[in-house]
């Protein structure tokens, strides 16, 4: 698998980010563009089809192609053509049949867009589509945190919280892939509504915004303090997660309630995990996780120690991601690698 | 594997049971006792090792053995003797290496009790252990309510909450073996104190103990009406779940709270293991599912047709089980057939 190179193409909420991946999840040509989700299908399509074909072929149709082929031939890359497509996307989605279903806030046109037969067939390569964490885990599991372990919860907590398992060594999909959306393990009955529609979901409570519709209210309810000095000088419906944790850290009692809330939340869902899934690993990405480090990670070790099973708890470890911000695109790499059936063989019948 | 006879022990927390299991999951001889783990590792594997004697020879050490035989043969069982011993006990256990670790309530030897090492030496014949609900699930995977479905979550709600995972139609053991706690499912982060350790966990508000916990806690704080009535009578720390739905039948508004805050709880957590597991399948099994029916399955699936991501919700069917009291008997059959490398090839080697 390691042989070949794979066109990646990261479908974000909020940006669209293609990348030609090789040996070892080295991103060796990258590009980007607004992800543009409310502008409908179409576009969108077309812009992920721009942005491979500029990772692709980095110098354009021009002369420049056959210098960059010469530089990475030298650095180890003998082969010039990907061998196919990788998507990660945000879900709703089927992996299987490589559809995006109807991801929130997006345009109408946005519903059952066959992303990867349509790339597949706009590029002339094979496409395989995942939910951005489960790429992610795959990414991690591959050149990450999380390399040689073979039960694997993935977590990333960011302005949602995403999810991803790994048993085995294997995905944990479900028959329609749908599975592992561990946002929603359920932390408090009577908590604040998710967006999913129920209520006292983790991310309802533990993500971005969870933690800015907490602030949100506390402001609307008459909390003084920072919280009402960043209101007032961003507006209310502009706060987020970065401003409660800096009140927090400022000394601010209302933030630092919020912030505990969502620590705890995660604290006490981790329990459940290592309860229900007996994970060798948990790894834990994501730009929120990653701003508070150890002051969420901590408790959520401390509440295993204490309120797992013995067994299970003793066995994890609860570590923070290792890719950072590609993970999604590297992670295209193994994905393809595992639904391409002879990866390595196809390389050497796709070489320039 | 219907081909062979399995020796099956089921070690509950207050029955020991055996039996002879044969082709379809036929029990064709049964035996039971306290089931004595207060008294201590020694007694309860004596009493184990009884029970199967007296089930693999139904007619003692003399001439009934073989009429008894002669009976099993016209039945169709051609094979008198049994491949392999199954044995069901309560968590936590280590299921591969055969070892109860340290079940609720037992006496101090009872702690990490080689059960299926002991067995196997004791009756001459290979001993496979597995968690009860796990064996329940294979039960109702291979003779129940979940036959030919590869992706189910069994929970088995009555004085605990228990549960089991079928993923692709493998059990999810985690490397310790300890996967499938679902009564560890978080509900209510402040809600009150599970067996465990934690808080607010599905096992403490919706199971036969956390309904009566909640009962006990009503009447102290002085509640009226018929649950102060069955508490008078029977004393207060005698209440039973069934004594708490009786008095909601009967019309009392403290006995429906507490039933209905159980019910609530059951729902919202069926909609995470919905989201989370993405099962073609969940089954109910245990005493106070079977007493609440529709009363309890209703909710939940109402809760996940509004509440539960769209693809998995129109996916998952939420069914009762089918075996009754004998699943976990039941499922030592395949249970030895999922451990016994090649069941039919030994039984033939096996055989009187």
């Amino acid at each position: 698998m390691d042989e070949g190179l794979v066109l990646a193409l990261d479908l974000g909420a909020s940006r669209l980010r293609a990348a030609l991946v090789g040996p070892g999840g080295t991103v060796l040509a990258r590009s980007e563009a607004p992800s543009a989700t409310e502008r409908g299908a179409a576009a969108v399509l077309d812009a992920a089809e721009d942005l491979l074909r500029s990772v692709r072929d980095p110098g354009g149709r021009g002369s420049e192609r056959e210098g960059d082929d010469d530089a990475r031939r030298a650095a180890g890359f003998p082969r010039r053509s990907p061998l196919a497509i990788g998507i990660s996307a945000i879900g709703p989605l089927d992996p299987i049949a490589g559809v995006i279903i109807d991801p929130p806030n997006a345009h109408p046109s946005f519903r059952d867009v066959p992303i990867a037969a349509e790339l597949s067939r706009r590029l002339g390569l094979p496409a395989f589509l995942d939910r951005d964490t489960n790429v992610a885990l795959l990414g991690e599991h591959a050149f990450g945190a999380a390399r040689d372990v073979q039960d694997v919860v993935y977590l990333t907590v960011s302005t949602g919280i995403g999810g991803a398992i790994l048993v085995g060594g294997q995905l944990l999909h479900g028959p329609d892939g749908t599975a592992g959306e561990l946002g929603h393990l359920l932390v408090d009955l009577d908590g604040p509504p998710c967006g999913c529609g129920a209520r006292g979901h983790l991310e309802g409570i533990a993500s971005g915004s969870g933690i800015v519709r907490a602030a949100g209210e506390a402001v609307r309810a008459g909390t003084g303090g920072l919280l009402r000095a960043a209101a007032d000088r961003e507006g209310i419906d502009r706060l987020s997660a970065v401003d409660v944790a800096a009140a927090e850290d400022a000394g601010d009692a209302g933030a630092a309630a919020i912030m505990e809330r969502a620590r705890a939340a995660f604290a006490a869902a981790m329990v459940t995990i290592v309860d229900v899934f007996n994970p060798t690993l948990v790894v834990v990405g994501g730009s929120l996780a990653r701003g508070q480090g150890d002051r969420l990670l901590g408790p959520a070790r401390d509440a295993v120690c204490s309120a797992a099973f013995r067994t299970p708890g003793r066995r994890v470890r609860i570590v923070p991601a290792a890719l950072g911000d590609d993970v999604a695109l590297i992670g295209c790499l193994p994905l393809v690698g595992m639904r391409l059936p002879d990866m390595t063989g196809n390389a050497a019948a796709s070489g320039a």
